[in-house]
């Protein structure tokens, strides 16, 4: 019976750390070959991570993928590896190596370049032009990257047709809720449309603003799931597949018996490449069958945000985290998140009580830090606002106190916790989720201020399923009730609320998925059953706050269209659809 | 005589304006028509302004472009219009619209879309496969946009193989120094090559971090320079072409005679759309010589600053500006584009000495804002500092001044700004330069907190040459002596000179230009004379210093590579080429 063990490196790779990428695949290497793997096979761009974005265009950034490509080819005795890499062909090409036994045998070029959303691969990379078939311990294997499977009629079904009983498919594809199901269903109907058996192999890791949440898969020729990668974590997936059926089925598929013809015309074009005629010989260890687990949203957002705060903070060389601690939703899950990445000991909250703060904003900090294990440092900053009300003074006389004021305060935490930064090395993880981003209740250099903004693209809405998420697993109130419960303030004038400015948030967040991710028009939204006010209010803030997003940190994407590389709009812009 | 009387609106339009940029295009027809013009041209997408980005992506927004074009099609009697629009075809394209008196005649697709540096139009448009030749007044005109013109054996070359005489090259083409000649001689040799008129409508006006500069041009069949518009200024260019020289020269070019053959074949394909057979009988206006200027560096430079900060800031619905002024060269030189760009009498400058100023900073801001005519407001930020020192002491307790302190003050200088702007509505211009930016010699929320970063791409040693050159338009010391001859210092410390930690700016800038604009690496940078030890010390600067960066306000773009989209870095990144 034919069968082909493969393995699957769900790695972790990083951006321009060509020695640990290295480190990485030759660890996945070793751990393959005491499997008794055929094949193994590594993330999209694993070599030099992604994405590299413009040090593309940098020759040498180039050459020291080509020869990282060179040192694992190396290190490959006894096995056949396929690495995702940058080949240089007078262009460059997003690739893929074919690696046997020390050689490099074959190279595929990425042919479907994504070019939206947060993709920018037509700046960078020539298309390939080639659909080849790889013989691989005698079995035909078909190599594509990421994109080029999501095309029904693309590489995928021209190299099933060409004799690949199994696709390979590299991929680096960014998270957002709800993707892993699509992703599943759409390579499912790709194995059985093609009678093939479908192995997609996810990159896992946080690069910027982006979580790549592995979940790599092998799909039978029928479509049904034989193996899964664990989300968020680095892991191999060893997999026996059965060729044989793959065979048989073809035998009796009418379609398929049809497709033959092709194939042997195109074995005769000499598109086949032969790297290894026989599977290895060596007696293989069985394999555990692997437990499939199902995820639910909000338990992936809420693994997202971690992996996505953990990596960005250690890839970018910090231990520690400070952050605001306010005794509001916000900032409480954002020090939530933060324990959960980097240990309690790794997170440090401040607590910077105004005049306005009510006396259980504080003492909710208070017990928020206590419950978290996490350091609380308090720095009241009344005599700071009062040193800038005296110096501004004579500038302000005759005005009515208005939102000069409130940011005041807002800054002078910025200040702080820079400050703080600066002194101790410490990274300022800002608290501001997608629904105040969105409409710009927030202050720039104020609670704006710090390296990475966790819950960026977390709606307000979320961000209390989030925390009743964290809860549920905790099994009691480790984000305070008194925290959940309260109406959400920014706590810069007197008894001032969110709803004073803003409508309430479960209405605001469906009129702001509408206009931000899914560019309806006020009509149409106001045709879904939202009063005109609300939306075009909406609407307004949305279009005239670009100016502040532009000057935020990154955060992780988890949503269809995140603020960032994912959505471009002009800060300069007289169009209105209010 | 065969003759066309070319116009071309050389128009300031704003994206997503386009009510504004209509009333534009029909006082421009209305001119036109006064002056006998045949044939009137618009910039590359006039009717929507240019780059409208991910608004693109709004369907209510190219509905309303479309509108805006039925509009001014409704007002060409009499007239052949040009104008650049976005074309919904099933796909949407970046399209030129043909319309003759009160009817759309055609439209051609822009073929080759630019995908780098500022540039993503592949994520956008779907690209055009057709190069019409139009008959225009009986003459052929071949329409094409852009980057078109800037292939060799583009739709230029097939257009005019195909029966132009003229070809009509409607243009968006960002602003960087030396771009203009460079363009100038592109456009030259194509008209010489394909022996056809050249007439290249540029656009004009500031766009986020964009200047388009006009300068629009028309060349001879010889390549010779027949009229040039104003640079940095809208301009209505009218020329008379002489057509008949088009075929005098045709006849007597060995390569034409062969090329002709192809236009024949061309012909019969029927590639040839017939807007208007006859030139219009009314009787036309002699036309002035336009007076052909020449502009030198660094004048452009300036003017390019001037014109962005005044669109950016008008554009934006602001009037006035706010300016800290340290008494340094830096914020001198802005404070005196400001004044430029929108009147002294909108230009508000900021002194906030520290304990570290010397009275010499003080009293020379106070020089500078009397030369420029500027109010200037002096709040010493003493007291505050004080304050934070004091909340922090407890944090701070038996640490050594570092960055934390003097990163407060920078902060303090930008709260106070912010204030400023919040209670009065003036936008803040920060003042950092390119060499700053690049090496991250700049505090985040303090000297960068602001909406607009005027020479964010101007290299410290060009601010130097733009300060002598605008005191040389004034013919005395605009610019204080005093202030174009200190070191530069942040004074943020005592004694503290920029020296003291970056290598003296006349070796910085050309490393700085060879790593961040033109890719080299460490080893090619020292082959080129420098020491190895600056070089590597402002590598890894740059290198490390991009989260600074992404959260910076956007400015004017200079040169060939500016921060911003023109370069697009990710900020977890461990390749070093140090």
């Amino acid at each position: 019976m034919r069968r082909l063990r493969i393995g699957m490196a769900q790695i972790n790779a990083t951006v321009g750390d060509f020695e640990g990428n290295i480190r990485k695949i030759l660890e996945a290497v070793a751990e393959a070959r005491s499997s008794g793997v055929d094949l193994l096979t590594f993330p999209e761009l694993a070599i030099c991570g992604y994405p590299p974005e413009d040090l593309l265009l940098k020759p040498q950034f180039i050459e020291e993928n080509l020869k990282a490509l060179e040192e694992v080819t190396k290190h490959s005795s006894g096995l056949t590896l396929v690495v995702g890499f940058v080949d240089a062909k007078g262009d460059i090409y997003n690739a893929a190596a074919v690696i046997h036994d020390g050689r490099l045998c074959g190279v595929y070029h990425k042919i479907y370049l994504p070019n939206y959303g947060v993709f920018d691969e037509n700046r960078y990379f020539q298309a390939g032009k080639e659909c080849p078939v790889y013989v691989i311990a005698g079995v035909g294997v078909g190599i594509n990257i990421c994109e080029d499977i999501w095309y029904e009629a693309g590489p995928t079904t021209a190299q099933a047709y060409s004799g690949a009983e199994v696709i390979v498919n590299i991929s680096a594809s960014p998270y957002h809720f709800g993707k892993g199901n699509f992703r599943e269903r759409m390579l499912a109907t790709r194995a059985s449309d093609n009678v093939a058996i479908v192995a997609h192999n996810n990159l896992v890791g946080g690069q910027d603003e982006l979580v790549f949440d592995g979940n790599s898969l092998v799909l039978d020729e029928k479509g049904r799931l034989i193996a899964r990668g664990k989300q968020f974590e680095e892991d191999l997936i060893v997999a026996d597949l059965d060729i044989e059926a793959v065979f048989r089925t073809r035998l009796h598929d009418p379609r398929w018996r049809k497709g033959t013809l092709l194939l042997e015309e195109q074995r005769q074009r000499g598109t086949r490449i032969v790297v290894s005629e026989e599977p290895s010989t060596a007696p293989k260890p069985s394999l555990p069958q692997r437990q499939l687990q199902v995820r639910q949203f909000p338990g992936e957002v809420y693994d997202a945000l971690v992996l996505g705060t953990r990596d960005y903070v250690t890839k970018n060389g910090f231990e520690k985290v400070l952050i605001g601690l306010s005794g509001g939703i916000d900032s409480s899950l954002v020090a939530a998140i933060a324990a959960d990445a980097l240990g309690p000991s790794n997170v440090v909250g401040v607590a910077m009580p105004s005049r306005y703060s009510s006396p259980a904003s504080i003492s909710d900090a208070e017990l928020l830090a206590r419950n978290l294990g996490i350091k609380l440092i308090t720095i009241p900053i009344e005599k700071v606002f009062q040193a800038y009300l005296e110096v501004l003074a004579a500038s302000f006389e005759g005005t009515e106190p208005n939102v000069a004021e409130e940011n005041i305060q807002a800054r002078i935490r910025g200040n702080i916790l820079m400050a703080l930064s600066n002194k101790f090395g410490w990274l300022v993880l800002t608290t501001g989720n997608k629904s105040e981003m969105a409409t710009g209740y927030t202050t720039l250099y104020g609670d704006m201020a710090g390296g990475f903004a966790v819950i960026k693209d977390v709606p307000k809405t979320m961000v209390y399923e989030l925390a009743r998420y964290r809860n549920s697993l905790a099994g009691r109130q480790l984000i305070p009730a008194t925290i959940m419960d309260k109406a959400p303030s920014a706590e810069l004038r007197p008894e001032q609320k969110d709803t004073d400015t803003l409508p309430p948030y479960d209405l605001l967040d469906p009129v702001l998925t509408a206009y931000v991710e899914e560019d309806n028009s006020i009509e149409q939204i106001i045709a879904m059953g939202f009063e005109e006010a609300v939306v075009k209010r909406a609407a307004r803030l949305v279009d005239t706050s670009e100016y502040k997003r532009r000057q935020a940190p990154p955060g992780v994407k988890i949503t269809p269209r995140a603020f960032g590389r994912d959505r471009r709009l002009p800060i300069t812009n007289r169009f209105k659809g209010w």
